[in-house]
């Protein structure tokens, strides 16, 4: 048996320039306060006076406190990084609060303190556990970045609470958490603390769950909703409340890491293989459908109504993450990604002051105009088509939060004698390996360029195994200017040496332009193509095109892609490619039995992430194929 | 001004053999008895005795009295050609059933006699007038097939009431049908009695319609839903509950050819052309969404959500019907055709007991199962994939029975001097014409076969107008054996001379299979072709073909299609097409970056309205175009 990595969190990490760096940047400026500012507006930070009576406005809600710990634990990923006083007054003062509503025994939660303090404990699918869950990590994370354990003492009275009442004395109306979290921030917390009791805790929560008859879900909706249908060990497909599910397979993998259990490691492994064989869009979106926000069946990818949450994504490279850990293979990182540098940053304008919480992968104006002129009760579900800043149930705006100000989490790992390089972004690293610590410094135009350099400054016997991505063809690895050996494994080029202080990798990864096509059973992108570069999916937007109708157009793989850096309006720049494409003649019949004819068009692609940041438009992924 | 066309009454015409012939017989073996069977077990006939109590099953529904009448209707169009002693019984019984709750002020609907009295022409929702549409349709149809007035003086009673309630006292809650029928149905009625008042009774309906302050909607709909958004002649796009609609236009169309009134005339143009052009699937389908059972916007044809309701195609075909009398063009019997050999036949199982409702262009049995395998409120509307025998709604079933038994109507119309020849079936007709009685027998194996022999038995000058589908091509017309001369006008081939005894027109219709493409427009059809060989569109059903993936099947425009007459089952021989047709190979991932190779296969079409015959399967309407 292999043994485990070992996590290298982004505190070891320094994202120093290039794509991430500006994110980072941008975050600390203008999202932390735009998300703050929301939630300040819609009473979230209010609730926590616990003074609202009824009658009065901004009632709170059930899982309102995991909107307020998110942020805080987004804002405290900065933090690490740079102190700010006036953000830690902001959230001392919330702190202070939540300290002034705890109960005595430790409960904490708004809701079930000032609207319905009776209903304690008594809704599986109430939100409380799940609010829990973001207390911890949002408390690890701010006493990590201050020191200050306010949060912390607040969050593990209210953990021995639940502890005691649902592990101890099963005083609960229920057995596991209706909305999975707490299980990963438990063994987050048993990490950080040591305690044996949280990990146990977690541990109890995951196995118990599909064994308990006591544990209910909505009345709409069926068991597989919270991944409650069978014990966790004989799930082999991802099924329900996508959000859920990967939170829930996150902490599997957690288990499986720390008690070294070959079986839910190989769970964890069967629902990744589901996953991303059969359930996950190019772009790394997850969950197909806005009814119960969840997976529906294999092969089932619908464009246009693809809900492909932006929390289901970050959740799935927080799982890839966890897996990369438990099993070497390139596919974890490549996967990772997918999410990452798609969907997820789609949930985001390029602002960083407004969100998307679902991310299809084509939008008609014209059916959302429709839709939107029609009585409330002949009007369709369909995802919005412009970010907003902040929706009723707000969790994505904190959630790409915590995941941009941590991202150098996806960097790296190590074993003994191995450091692993994931995901590539410019940063420097010191990483622990075995006694020593090894201080790294990487340099790339990730993920618009394929060069990575990799420079050691700590001399050593030791391996370096830098990840192939998938897409990338045969890799390209120089050492101080001459060709390195390496040996390739399931995605990661190993390079064993003595290393010397000032030793460099440069890595080329092939940039190239790549058509995929979907399986033939996706039945709505027989035909047709998905273009990316990189780790990057492009789509078109029907403000670039030549054509107003972008589904009519065909592009070829046989065709040059123009690759170029340049400005996507005043303030962003980024990498577009432009082709030849094709598109029909106008007509105005509405079928004809002769074809219309074919007219080239020049296609523009912008990154897929980026859509939608310049008005309403008409967008699209899957493009037609020319196949003559 | 053109002189409108008379219409002439499937009463002049006797089906005599070929596919309409082996329709009615079946209808009249089976469909008759089995619509009268449903209708008995769910108690609409019981109903009728008004003997229902709160407490007791089958509570009376608002509309159906209309199920009742329209299979009086129905089933009185067979009794026109052949008396049937049992079936008059049966309608005899239900006749006096009616009489005997028809209250003295001739008020007659069961809901609002046992359920709600007090609530009587209070709700413009509730499908009183709409039921009283189709008891005067039924009323006329059964006095004309045996003579039998009790039920045609029922109608006359009750229609007395509306024209005092609404026309004079104007003292019901609203002053329009919130579900268009009686207009059309008052048309006929005062074209069959000769009163003036039912015609101005239509006449204020229509003109009423969008003008009125008091007309509601409901409380989920907007008025487009009813198409009282505005004054009838102002409206010019198709909008709302798409089989109201249609009985709208049709009876606006009745209004137009009495009145002579040309503006009405131009608006029942505009809202075909609105359709035809831009609002119709390729089988005659209309109505795009189940959401208010409507139309939606331009170029929305989505497949596999179609809702093409069985009845809205029925009314479409004819309102075609109506069209054809006040603007000689071919298009508008090949409309009519559109949706009767696809849509409307696709309606009905080939055993002629079972029916759909909704008709999609696509089928996926895989989301069908996986939505029904969901708690029911996580499940989509989608339309099912076998034919029942009856619904809760039951409107289809008698409608497609009145159809088929009145097939006859779609034959012919006639001006002073010319013969239009609209729709070809085996049959024989004696067509009023002038003075004259015009004796015609035409033979043809329509719609499998092109060859139309007309032959007459009625000496004279006058013209045979002789209609060239749009698909067919250049016209080829024999007479006697001799290429014969005439002048083609929009899609109208006429033949003027003295015709002899004997003398026989053949005209041979090009029965090539042709390959269509959509308008760009159409986003779900773009990189598609529908296969359609005379008037009949064709799909493929997964039982048929040589591969799983029906939607990666990819057909070309330059391949040979075999066309055979063939059994499809034990009991039934349609014509089936071959061609050859190329699918990807199977692959183990979801996205591939090298293009899957493709294997040839053979691919089998059947007619589209055979579909859904052998248990269930995928189907489809368009497929993948291979344009190399």
């Amino acid at each position: 048996m292999e043994a485990n990595r070992k996590e290298i969190t982004f505190d070891k990490v320094n994202i120093t320039g290039g794509f991430w760096k500006e994110k980072q940047d941008l975050f600390r400026e203008k999202t932390i306060g735009a998300v703050y500012d929301r939630f300040e507006e819609t009473g979230r930070f209010e609730a926590l006076k616990c003074s609202w009576k009824e009658g009065m406005p901004f009632k709170p809600h059930i899982f309102w406190e995991s909107d307020v710990t998110k942020w805080i634990e987004g804002a405290a990923y900065f933090l690490q990084k740079e102190r700010d006083s006036s953000l830690e007054e902001k959230i001392d003062e919330l702190v202070e609060r939540m300290a002034n509503y705890q109960d005595e025994n430790g409960y904490l939660n708004v809701y079930f303190t000032v609207v319905e303090p009776e209903a304690r404990f008594t809704r599986r699918t109430d939100h409380e556990l799940y609010c829990a869950g973001h207390l911890i990590e949002g408390a690890i994370a701010y006493a990590n970045a201050t020191g200050k354990t306010k949060l912390l003492d607040i969050a593990e009275k209210y953990v021995d609470l639940i502890d005691r009442v649902f592990r101890e004395e099963h005083s609960a109306a229920f057995d596991t958490p209706g909305h999975e979290e707490i299980e990963l921030a438990l063994f987050k917390l048993y990490e950080y603390t040591g305690k044996e009791k949280y990990r146990k805790l977690a541990e109890y929560f995951i196995d118990k769950r599909g064994c308990s008859s006591r544990d209910a879900t909505y009345d709409f909706a069926d068991q597989e909703h919270m991944q409650s249908h069978q014990p966790v060990r004989m799930q082999k497909t991802a099924e329900g409340h996508s959000v859920r599910a990967l939170y829930l397979y996150s902490a599997m993998a957690d288990q499986a890491r720390i008690t070294g259990e070959e079986q839910l490691k190989e769970s964890c492994k069967t629902l990744f293989e589901n996953i991303t064989k059969k359930r996950m869009y190019i772009t790394g979106g997850i969950g197909s459908t806005h009814r119960g926000e969840s997976f529906t069946f294999d092969y089932d990818l619908p464009e246009y109504t693809a809900y492909s949450e932006t929390c289901a994504s970050i959740a799935l490279a927080l799982f890839c993450r966890r897996m990369w850990l438990l099993d070497v293979d390139g596919k974890y990182a490549d996967c990772a990604e997918r999410a990452i540098y798609n969907t997820a940053l789609a949930g985001i304008s390029l602002s960083g002051d407004k969100f998307f919480y679902e991310n299809p992968l084509a939008a008609d104006p014209e059916r959302n105009a429709f839709n939107e002129s029609r009585a409330e009760g002949l009007r369709e579900h369909l995802p919005i088509l412009q970010r907003v800043k902040v929706f009723d149930c707000s969790c994505c705006p904190p959630n790409i939060l915590r995941l941009t100000g941590s991202i150098g989490d996806f960097m790296y790992s190590a074993s003994e004698d191995t450091i692993y390089a994931h995901c590539y972004m410019e940063a420097d690293a010191k990483i622990p390996l075995g006694e020593k610590e090894i201080t790294l410094s990487q340099k790339t135009g990730y993920p618009y360029e394929g060069d990575i350099r990799l420079a050691t400054d700590t001399e050593g016997d030791y391996t370096i195994a830098m990840r192939i991505p998938s897409w990338s063809g045969q890799a390209d690895i120089v050492i101080n200017g001459a060709p390195a050996e390496y040996e390739l494994r399931k995605g990661y080029a190993y390079l064993k040496r003595h290393w010397k202080t000032g030793d460099e990798i440069r890595l080329s990864l092939s940039m190239q332009v790549k058509l995929w096509q979907a399986n033939p059973k996706v039945i709505t992108s027989c035909g047709k193509a998905a273009v990316t570069r990189g780790p990057l999916v492009y789509c078109v937007e029907g403000i670039d095109q030549q054509t107003d109708c972008i589904c009519d157009i065909r592009i070829s793989r046989r065709s040059a892609f123009e690759v170029q850096r340049e400005k996507l309006d005043e303030e962003n720049t980024l990498v577009t490619l432009k082709t030849k494409g094709f598109v029909r003649e106008k007509s105005q019949e509405l079928y004809v039995d002769e074809p219309l004819e074919q007219t080239e068009i020049q296609v523009k692609l912008i990154p897929y992430f980026a859509w939608a940041n310049r008005g309403v438009s008409s967008m699209k992924v899957w493009l037609l194929e020319k196949e003559s």
